[in-house]
């Protein structure tokens, strides 16, 4: 297991999840393995490496179970994976996921849309899956995260009211839920929404580790990161390349850049426990199996200020 | 003048400056003055039409005066320049500028090499330019601004000792600045830094308006923007399209994109005063000018949020 003592901020790579379930290009597993062991030799410690869904919806996280299993005999680091439902759970437990990220949308119009359920559900579901878990003792150590997409606006059904985003973290809690993820799936948030939406889940979790996930679609990636670490949240999703655009934007960055969010928090003086140079390797890594789809960020085109990194800069 | 009754922050559009001088393209008055139109119409009520610097130095600003002449006549708005010097100084008021923008760094090798001054001779060179405009009461209402360049670091001398910053945020207050204006030159700067400084020029400044410049060139621009935001700053530098990259740079963004932070402001249940509609407008009028010189910006390739504007997004 990944050693996250002495870091501030946990930096939770979704790459090969989010990143590649958009893009059009199907990475093989050895690729995929290939990057996983670069991202995890720049020395983040936790990353999301597939998605237990039909292959038929997402073929490009067919081999979820093989790259999970082959990510745990990598070793080093926590391995995530996303689970839309308990089929998708039994699966990643069978696999040996360290994290599971259970999806529910705070839009239910979306939720209906992307998992076919209502919130009541989607619930019932997260409730079989702690119970699952607690069935055996295999699975102690495992993290059941309950996720909440769309919690900052969604593109079907507009404004999301924040006491939808509340009840539903209070519902995963009561469910047993060993962390909250909170995503603006669609990049609809701004900073001002961010503090007061975390600052009130933070309550509701109440010592539960809650994570955030944010997409760049209008920019505001980092402002929002920035927000979220100000009220608290301690871990952040981020994309290397901010890949994970979103189909109905075209051209649009997707989530927020990890080497620009680790780039932010190191030079805020804070401890990530990586290495901005071997993050670079691995976005060489990534590059090199995406078949030319575009990726993004602002560090790896500008490099790293004069002196830095350096205790001048910071004081 | 600009009505600035009822706006929460002031964007100062740098765009026709800042933006204009790091590009290859030789932009005509004309073009100028249509673009500035443009921008006016958006509802900008400060804009940065030009520099006062020896046009051998900076072709692309040779037709300041001009420039600075027809935008007083299209009103609306406050006319700002940029001066480095006395000269400047002379021909800026001379042509008619609301406000004058005096520059120097806060790295003084910069500064050797930027104005060929010491910092003290630079002191002494505002101080002649307040001289100035008290010697004349048709200069009464223009406004002479003290700028702070590379505050946050220098790709020359590395790291800026905090200090120096306030030292000359003082020497300016001392010799009567209407303002104060602290610049990130080159994208070094991170929030936790950008909230120190300000908090601490704020107070210096005492009541005088102190205006923030970001660049986005390591992708913190809107990070940075909101931290100054935060602490009480409520004058924000942004260029349409992030125009004013850096030559040391190649590929990276520039200046915080206008669009992406009138977005942010206005997300945040802001009023700027600005319609994004017309600022977009603004955009295609600047492009078709450029001359196929590269823009940025998130806003303009992903739109508005469903539903916004709209309270619920907000509330």
């Amino acid at each position: 297991m990944a050693d996250t003592d002495g870091i501030d901020v946990l930096v939770h790579e979704v790459g090969p999840r989010d990143g590649l379930q958009a893009t059009q290009v199907l990475m093989p597993t050895d690729a995929k393995l290939e990057w996983i062991t670069a991202l995890r030799d720049s020395g983040l410690q936790k990353i999301q490496v597939g998605s237990f869904v039909p292959p038929k919806l997402l073929p490009q996280m067919a081999d979820s179970a093989d790259v999970t299993k082959s990510a745990k005999e990598l070793g080093g680091f926590k391995v995530s994976v996303l689970v839309p439902n308990l089929k998708g759970a039994e699966l990643a437990l069978a696999a040996g996921a360290d994290e599971l990220n259970f999806v529910m949308s705070a839009s239910e119009e979306h939720n209906l849309k992307n998992v076919r359920k209502t919130h009541e559900q989607s619930i019932e579901d997260f409730t079989r899956i702690i119970e699952l878990k607690r069935s055996n003792d295999d699975f102690r150590d495992v993290t059941i995260s309950g996720g909440l997409s769309t919690c900052f606006g969604c593109t079907i059904a507009g404004p999301i009211a924040e006491e939808i985003v509340f009840e539903l973290t209070r519902a995963y809690v009561e469910a047993g839920a060993d962390r909250i993820g909170i995503a603006d799936t669609v990049g609809y948030g701004n900073p001002v929404q961010v503090k007061r939406i975390f600052s009130e889940v933070l309550d509701i979790a109440d010592g539960i580790n809650v994570g955030a996930h944010f997409h760049d679609t209008r920019g505001l990636g980092l402002a929002n990161a920035f927000a979220a670490f100000e009220v608290g949240v301690r871990e952040l999703d981020g994309c290397l390349g901010g890949l994970g655009g979103c189909p109905y934007a075209p051209g649009a960055t997707g989530n927020v850049v990890t080497e620009d969010l680790v780039f932010m928090l190191e030079s805020m003086g804070l401890q990530t426990g990586i290495n901005l140079d071997r993050l670079m390797e691995a976005r060489a890594v990534m590059e090199k199996h995406l078949g030319g789809e575009p990726t993004h960020g602002a560090y790896a085109k500008a490099g790293a200020p004069k002196g830095f990194p350096s205790a001048g800069l910071a004081a």
